[in-house]
């Protein structure tokens, strides 16, 4: 191990291999809950080089950590003593066809980057999040990340036609596909999607894009209930053709604590509700989207009707529908500041899970029942995607307790695993959710899960102690 | 092994255990290119039978292949020696949940039952080939089916949101989820669909149902070439918005083995043309599909005017339009004679490719351009799913030799690797295909492949022998 790193410099070269203080910002760990010692940290500028760095930590039997844009919140690229492999420099858009709608990406493109290249041909990225700035293509791919357009566009796995992975071992994988159908064998690119690099290194993608909607409709409102916001869901999907993009649930807890934090962004609403919902449709065929006389357009049309029916029964209480795209900015900036938000007060619990659509209204239900027999003052903050049945329910508790933190956490799950639901939605199992996985996982897939990582990566040195629990 | 039999017997039952000439049904392959001699065929009715069997035949050291609707075309079930597992009782829907749009099904439930329990309540299962009414969803899954929906909804990965497998040692995993977001490790469920049954035996699914189209638009039409096909496709994807549901190529010598085969489905043109499409648009909002006072819907008049601009222009030569649900049904007649067009005429060497859309016209003229120097005189005939890029293009060689075919095979299997598509687009790779992922697949995925398999089932036992080539 000790030529490990003149190696890696004659590689790379100094001025991509840091060491001591000079690995801060990629040992930092943004949500403040992980510290991070790695033995350094490594630019490989493409994808020999990663190959080649892979090639001696393997002969070292150093652990390798890929990373991206360090925006994870499961403490997935924390470790004590590895590698940390940077996929930063492997920055290129090396095609954008917009006659086939797809990009071919290195790994450490920036979310924002990719919108942007894509949005110049008039075409969209459909993968939305507050992160996007900072999130690499990498990261998202190995995460499986979702955010705001899964109800219409599918998460990070929907999007991915091809892959580039290299394995433990340095050699390269090449799942470069551009197909839409092809059978020809087992499909090896879903298992290196949402594996937090644990199985191999992410290098490149080809990605779907997707036209970008002509114009959109968008509104904030109140509904009467959760099932009443469900039931807005559906009818606007029936009208409008499967047309909505996204569908947020910002309840009252969400709007206090964003108006502490961000005043700017508070409610728009006089007074408060309790079921408070971002709905935004897109309307991609053009006679969707043609000007009328007065201004509006007909997707915004169907939105303002059908808001206008549900608030004749009562259904919906309030809604402010979005005149232009500073007003519609303004509605994302308040959903966006979500993560901001929750990380502005510590200490924080927060989680991330999944329910059956019908079930998430007996999901908060529960949550606020059963949290008081735990913390009797504690406060909660919960923001989802609602039309994904994702919630992000955090709990502020009144002491900073980590045996206190662990039965909260145990206490969403169980409500969670009752209603059939699932403990990680969109932001993986790093670190913090292993004991999750241990608890609440399918023994049998958690043995199929390990059979595979031990096929893989035999010397356990890829993003090791990730991802799968020890064994009980 | 000796005692196998009656212990199957013993669990469930003589009427469910076949032998000798009893097997026949099973043992036949369709295609008439493969022959098959099961040791057994067995039907267990429930899980908890089929993991049994498994342990059973594990224990026993006897290999396992599982079966449907013994429609595939690739030899995948054949066998010799082995348990055939058929999945024919297991044939219920469990669940049809039309709010959630999902439908939990047994393997065994026939492709065209759960399209009429689908439309029974105004959805639509939409995954759409010729032999839907023998197909199971068993096998579905596990070739990863594609046919002339994929354009619009994806193959049958796309559609399943959780599965249930029994695996080699008999233990069952379950994944059977109806959740839209779900991170919680590794992807297994897609690693086990189109594994064609060599690393488990899926027994139910959690598949996605899709809003029924309110109307459709239905046309037959010839385009003066290729490329002037796609660009209808994109131009009708631009102004429907993505409401294009198949988009299927009946080139010339489609038409001409189908008037011999089916004099009743011949082209609807008086004269011939080298490139015929069926195209269908599902109109899914009410506006899209309301009657209009001349009887048409606005989709229909949104096709029609796509198709008589693209006439003007001298694009498209010829059209037809269906006027009502029985014109449309004889179109897709036409189109899903394919299977029976194709086989008709012995020998014949079939191949399913997938190309990148831009490269099908290239491939089309490759394969005519080099056939003459393997059989001078041989005749083809090309069905394909345009849309996806996928082609199904059969030589009627002038003589019955394998070499022969096998030469044929190695020339389109050159074209399509030239531009980068895949000698296995939505047929699997079974018997027929295991030289060409000899022959054609990534040498590193072949190995990663290999390890999986080894990983899932250490004894070889699940349907050996198909999928993956022996080693060199």
């Amino acid at each position: 191990m000790s030529a490990l790193i003149p190696r890696l410099t004659d590689l790379l070269g100094p001025a991509h291999v840091l060491t001591g203080d000079a690995t801060a910002r990629h040992a930092k760990d943004w949500t403040g809950k992980f510290t991070s010692r790695p033995l350094a940290v490594v630019r490989p500028g493409s994808t020999a080089e990663v190959a080649a760095v892979l090639r001696l930590a393997a002969a070292a039997g150093v652990a390798v950590v890929p990373c991206g844009g360090l925006t994870g919140i499961t403490g997935a690229v924390m470790n004590d003593g590895a590698l940390m492999l940077s996929l930063e420099r492997m920055n290129r858009i090396r095609e954008l066809r917009p006659e086939a709608r797809l990009a071919v990406v290195e790994a450490g493109v920036v979310l924002q980057s990719l919108h942007d290249a894509a949005e110049a041909q008039g075409l969209y990225f459909p993968l939305w999040f507050g992160a996007r700035g900072s999130a690499m293509i990498g990261g998202v791919l190995s995460t499986n990340a979702g955010g705001s357009n899964v109800l219409r566009y599918g998460s990070t796995r929907a999007l991915c036609l091809g892959l580039e992975v290299v394995l433990a071992d340095g050699r390269v994988l090449n799942l470069m596909s551009e197909l839409h159908k092809d059978n020809s064998g087992y499909d090896l690119k879903n298992l290196f999607i949402g594996a937090e690099g644990t199985l191999g290194v992410i290098t490149a993608a080809v990605m779907k894009l997707v036209p970008r909607p002509r114009a959109y409709a968008t509104a904030t409102l109140a509904a009467r209930s959760l099932p009443d916001a469900l039931a807005l869901l559906n009818r606007l999907q029936e009208v409008s053709g499967g047309a909505v993009e996204a569908f947020e649930y910002m309840p009252d807890t969400y709007m206090r604590q964003l108006e502490r934090v961000r005043p700017d962004l508070k409610s728009p609403f006089a007074i408060p509700h309790a079921v408070n919902i971002l709905v935004e449709l897109g309307a991609t065929a053009p006679r969707d989207a043609a000007a009328q006389p007065d201004g509006s357009t007909p997707v915004t049309t169907l939105l303002e009707e059908t808001l206008a029916a549900m608030m004749e029964q009562g259904l919906i209480l309030d809604a402010v529908v979005a005149q232009n795209e500073g007003q519609r900015r303004k509605m994302w900036e308040r959903r966006e500041a979500a993560a901001e938000a929750t990380y502005a007060r510590k200490p924080v619990i927060d989680t991330d899970v999944a329910l059956p659509l019908h079930l998430v209204d007996a999901a908060m239900t529960a949550f606020h029942a059963r949290l008081p027999a735990i913390d009797q003052a504690a406060e909660t903050f919960t923001v989802g995607h609602l039309g994904d049945g994702n919630l992000h329910f955090s709990v502020y508790p009144t002491r900073d307790d980590p045996a206190l933190a662990a039965r909260v956490v145990e206490m969403v799950e169980d409500v969670v695993a009752e209603l059939g639901g699932s403990f990680s939605a969109e932001h993986g199992v790093g670190l913090s959710k292993r004991p999750s996985m241990a608890r609440r996982k399918d023994a049998v897939a958690l043995d199929v899960m390990r059979a595979l990582k031990a096929a893989l990566d035999p010397g356990n040195l890829m993003n090791p102690g990730k991802v799968l629990p020890d064994r009980a």
